[in-house]
């Protein structure tokens, strides 16, 4: 197993949720559509949402070609987190209520791709993720859209996840408490496709059935 | 129109997707699950998953009376983003496949809640929005739960919102590259509700099927 841990993705609560296992955490990114990026600019956080890929040891993400989340901020460190809600947990008390859930943080520094034909790989790699068989349909990339897109990759050395599945946690004096007990599950799901109105050829239609259960 | 504009919440990148409205902000606010909280500690940027709701102008989230993300951090300001994946938008080429999305990013400064009755209230309404006629029925709060449970709220007065909705739009010479152009939507639904194994009895069954449209 490949662990994670450091002093800064080191959990402080609730500790026994936590996983530091590279393979775990690679996991959930896989599994997910989009993270959050943290930076520091004049002392002010600010947090963006973008789409994610990952690549062997790195995460990416990309952006117009000056975004600000491409980079790193005041300091050379940033934090992504990653969520999900898999559901709800309905417990005989207020307090022992919970959500089923699957998170990552990672730490490290971004890393700027700027060599057109490792840029060209990646997106290939991003659109082939969330567009499954379609790269080699499009119309071909020109050097004009890689230069105005922004591409970075940051090492995934130092992260944690923290993960709860299952059935609500009541007290045992609590147990007997008249009320419905149980989980509520919440999943994503793809809806049927629909064309572009101004498309009149009947081109094959994507086929999104299968990745429900890839990306939930 | 109660515009919640400010410097840092000045959007930077695709100005022409933002929006600054109050009602517009709120009600993503609303119908959203989970947001990210991001804070400064020693320089390092940090950024926490936590369950949010509101009350009128005000954000709220809670987490154990000592956790790190229910207080600022370096710097007094925190940020929150908030965002949904509504879709996939595919289009005639790479560069213009897009996500289809509603995103808001709040500024601000949190503040505790430490009366007990404030917090007794705020947690009703929490309990109420995710688990909804199940206050009355669950064991009634304690004075202990309510001292180990965090609570802070935070004024909703610097924010933006980034929403993209509907088809791609290819540039005219993509128009008629012959590849299937239009939108995969994706949503949250709530699956079958599944009783705690080790409950015998046959209590009423929690509702979800009306909450698939308001928290999507």
């Amino acid at each position: 197993m490949t662990s994670l841990k450091s002093k800064a993705s080191t959990v402080r609560r609730g500790p026994k949720r936590a996983l530091y296992d590279q393979k775990a955490i690679f996991e959930i990114i896989d599994q997910t559509l989009s993270c959050t990026v943290a930076q520091v600019f004049d002392g002010q956080p600010v947090v963006t949402p973008t789409c994610h890929w990952r690549d062997g040891g790195y995460i990416y993400w990309h952006g117009h070609a000056k975004a600000r989340n491409l980079g790193a901020g005041d300091s050379d460190k940033i934090a992504i987190n990653i969520h999900e809600i898999d559901g709800l947990v309905l417990a005989r008390c207020a307090f022992s209520h919970s959500i089923n859930y699957r998170s990552v943080t990672l730490f490290g520094t971004p890393e700027p791709v700027t060599d057109l034909t490792e840029k060209e790989h990646q997106l290939y790699i991003f659109i082939e993720r969330f567009f499954p068989d379609r790269w080699d349909k499009l119309r071909p990339v020109t050097e004009k859209e890689l230069q105005a897109t922004g591409l970075v990759k940051m090492p995934i050395t130092e992260a944690s996840a923290k993960i709860r599945t299952g059935m609500p946690v009541d007290d045992d004096n609590d147990q007997s408490w008249p009320v419905w007990a149980g989980i509520v599950a919440c999943q994503r799901q793809w809806q049927p496709v629909e064309q572009h109105p101004e498309q009149t050829e009947n081109y094959p239609e994507p086929d999104f059935t299968g990745l429900v259960n890839t990306i939930r």
